[in-house]
């Protein structure tokens, strides 16, 4: 950091199933956290809603609520174990609080709001790098966040090559 | 910084006319730029290519070679103009060394080439923040450096109450 004086800032950090988002994590520790500051670290997991099929759509089937418990469940789990992976990536971090925040709802929302509600210095994020056809179509969060967030947002595209733990 | 091991960085920021790109300059010096680094700031600054105007697309009228020259000296004013006041948020920072780059060309292609050129670890723009509208047809140059540079690019976007002073 440039400046000597003692930084509080809160630096979100958007956590998926992916290893570019735990890439992406460590770079920002290794790039922008301060072991100096009293930066917090918001790992925040957004919780895909669970798409319920009905008799009606054509699919022919309902899910029994023995099934939807299940899902839940398996939902949950994933979501757990992001976090816990991200948690490891942070926890030599020395001063630096470290919160983990699962919100449930489509990425682009869930990450938008938070950075809003946090009142987050940065936003960081990784990126899937899809091609142009598939981006066309699918869009990208982290475009999209980029686009109608207030704060700096930090992306951060895993090469392909690199290898998370030689990183960090 | 998270490491105490000695960082040597090459930290792109592009550069442009608005004062969008100094305040992401001053905030990435103030968020991201290590004082005990011996980090490299790239000031990047795309001049845009003078348009020529001939009689054949009808705008009917063709500029004398006097014009020719003024405009490249009015160009060439505005590139050194901005560089200047680049460098003056700077020029406080011990260790870390600033370096100015100007290249003619269209600022996405300018950009995404240098960042490639140079093996920048970290690319910083600001943005315009264009409405929705603007942006469709516009699209945006820090969108298309994202999406198309390698290294981590980081956006920064000017809060409309802030002053550049106040945040350096």
């Amino acid at each position: 950091m440039a400046d000597t004086e003692v930084q509080e800032r809160k630096i979100v950090v958007a956590i998926d199933e992916g290893e570019e988002s735990i890439y992406a994590l460590t770079w920002a520790i290794k790039n922008v956290v301060s072991q100096n500051s009293h930066d917090t670290i918001i790992l925040l997991y957004a919780k895909p809603p669970l798409k319920v099929y009905s008799t009606l759509d054509g699919s022919g089937y309902l899910f029994s609520s023995d099934v939807m418990v299940s899902m839940e469940k398996y939902s949950k789990d994933v979501a757990d174990c992001v976090m816990e992976k991200a948690k490891r990536v942070c926890k030599d971090l020395k001063n630096v609080k470290v919160e983990a925040r699962i919100e449930k709802g489509d990425a682009r929302d869930v990450i938008c709001e938070a950075v809003e509600k946090i009142g987050a210095d940065v936003l960081v994020m990784g990126t899937h790098g899809y091609g142009m056809i598939k981006r066309a179509f699918l869009g990208s969060v982290s475009t999209h966040c980029a686009q109608n967030v207030k704060c700096p947002v930090l992306i951060v595209k895993k090469p392909k090559s690199s290898n998370v733990d030689k990183s960090s």
